[in-house]
């Protein structure tokens, strides 16, 4: 019997993926940037074990048994083990898979790229695959690729129709802007909810602006960013992250039936954000949001005092709930010049749902310790 | 002294006017096609008195005295001044100029451009002019131009520097189309507002698509929907529609800041036209948005008994306003096989302030009657 246990990160995109070139082999139009989250705070969290005694393959994702045959799980297993020595024994054996998110999915924050990665991650464990495996988890889904990495990352949309060079490359480790932090507004919502794969596609069968922001727009965002992560320039990283976050709805507006994913209160957050950079006489916070309405705000640790107080003054909380998630929060009286000079006013409690506070972190890790793995010795889920 | 009254229509651009290749002369950057509606139902009105006897200019818009001297104001005076005969005794009079809609502007329809139509118009007819003047009117106000003639109407944007070419034409008359219908759908917003002038300024200086949408977008749009116009293709002319709105709101949120002036009931409304419009199997009702949250529902006279059922159903209205305005609007039971069909649920009451019922028109006219003048012989306010 052989067993793994991994965590992989969430990853928050700054250069936008939307539109792929190839549905099948998930091939994006255009490269993206994200930096992958602290393990720490959110995670994807992936079990894999193997025995010679399983009757059967078998998965369960976030508690619930799932069907082993989907095409994408099917996609990614099938890389991995053709990469796979196959005199390995456990190259034989049946396997069990139990993967969690330890963040609510209605966060509508990416859990499927965590997910995928770690999947993928644990398959390579599992199968002491060494050398890349960005392509194999972006078979799950595209943005899996970047949570490969830790730190900032690169997904390369790559030329070969084979999508063999479409793979993620870290630009900068973790620790390279330590000052870097997220924070995460989790906004009320009750609409439907459009998947992104949907949206995406409708976006590239029907927008007349797509091809030219992916053909004239991206590469020359994808050289500022990168350069202001390599030089810790903020206020470049800033405009280029809101300016790219806009661009990706401003296309998604252009889809006919038109997907939208931010509402009132993501305007309302992103026009709180205009206003206090201009108070701040720069560009000292970064909104990007993705196909949802909650917004991941880019900030220096130095900041966070501040614009929280801000925030919290602005979208006052409803009581009873967990509000404030991951590192602890600076608790700062907010300074009534801002108040004045902003002409800020509260909206309606409740707004937001609730905030999580993190930053930069790792890539995947394997967890060694017996107690970490979600599957019992039998294969089954633990209780 | 000799006096005129004019009335004027208002536009609903159907292919959108956003960006400015000059500021000064308001030459665009693309054409726009657009519907100018009944004067019955929503104008703007405007008497122009001139007599040797009066000591100075006056101008009232809407009831308040204004200074005479803005710049689109003497910019329009002085090109009508340009092609009158100075030979004329009135030429050399002081004049007043009273000037009103009908309408809130609380609507946010574009209340300027059939103000600044009605002026020029006006100007026109009491300075004795004949020929061209949809170029003076564009002068006040961008649109103002497709506001000189009644029913479907082109603004071409011409390629002369001084802007000569860059005037209206008309596509085809207001009864070319006779069963065409239009509904303003006004949405309560308490958002401040952002105008146009300026939020078109920042997306010329800022969209990395709108340049693209100019020159690779809108020309072959302008073409479908002439022929469709001219077809009277109910369907290609919805689609089309629907799709320039969109991706002028998609521009929109391209700009930076973004400049956002569609909310949630905005959104809500085209989610409602597109279900409804799956439902029918076909485009059978078309939205398009302005500057500003409201939508302007283009339909068939057919299509509206059980357009407005559906509306009313979702969109509760609340009691105690004025709450349908215009033509009468036919009063049908809501079919319960749509609710079922297309899950439908009301919102809460209230999203919508009021609803405006109204058909494509003529253009400028001439009010003969001496009750109609808005001044009294001496040049002052009437009460």
């Amino acid at each position: 019997m052989k067993v793994v246990t991994c965590v992989a990160p969430v990853n928050i995109a700054v250069i936008k993926y939307w539109g792929k070139r190839d549905e099948e082999l998930i091939l994006p139009i255009n490269d993206s940037i994200s930096a992958s989250l602290s393990t720490d705070i959110m995670c994807a969290k992936t079990t894999i074990m193997a025995s010679p005694l399983f009757k059967e393959n078998k998965f369960w994702l976030n508690g619930k048994e799932q069907t082993f045959d989907s095409p994408r799980l099917s996609n990614c297993i099938k890389a991995i083990r053709a990469r796979c020595d196959g005199a390995l024994p456990q190259f034989t054996w049946n396997i069990s898979i139990c993967s969690e998110n330890n963040f609510p999915t209605a966060a509508g924050l990416a859990s499927s790229a965590a997910g995928y990665a770690c999947l993928v991650y644990a398959l390579a464990q599992l199968y002491e695959i060494k050398g890349e495996i960005s392509d194999i988890a972006r078979l799950g889904s595209g943005s899996a690729c970047r949570s490969i990495y830790g730190g900032w990352v690169q997904w390369h949309k790559g030329d070969l129709p084979t999508g063999a060079d479409s793979i993620a490359t870290q630009i900068a480790p973790a620790d390279h802007w330590p000052e870097m932090r997220i924070i995460v507004l989790v906004v009320n919502d009750c609409r439907k909810k459009y998947s992104s794969t949907s949206g995406m596609k409708k976006t590239t069968e029907t927008s007349t602006l797509i091809q030219h922001r992916a053909k004239n727009v991206v590469d020359q965002r994808i050289k500022t960013i990168t350069k202001a992560i390599l030089n810790k320039d903020f206020e470049s990283f800033a405009e280029t992250t809101m300016k790219d976050s806009n661009q990706m709805h401003a296309i998604c507006m252009d889809t006919f039936p038109p997907c939208v994913y931010m509402n009132d209160t993501s305007h309302a957050i992103v026009n709180l954000v205009h206003s206090y950079n201009e108070y701040r006489k720069g560009q000292k916070v970064a909104y990007t949001f993705d196909a949802g309405p909650n917004a991941c705000i880019y900030l220096l640790q130095s900041e966070v005092e501040q614009f929280i107080s801000v925030v919290n003054y602005v979208f006052p909380q409803l009581a009873g709930v967990e509000y404030y998630r991951g590192l602890s929060l600076p608790n700062k009286q907010l300074d009534q010049k801002i108040v004045a000079e902003l002409r800020l006013t509260p909206y309606e409690a409740g707004m937001l749902k609730y905030i999580i506070y993190t930053k930069v972190g790792a890539g995947p890790q394997e967890l060694d310790h017996p107690s970490e793995h979600l599957l019992q010795d039998n294969g089954l889920l633990k209780q």
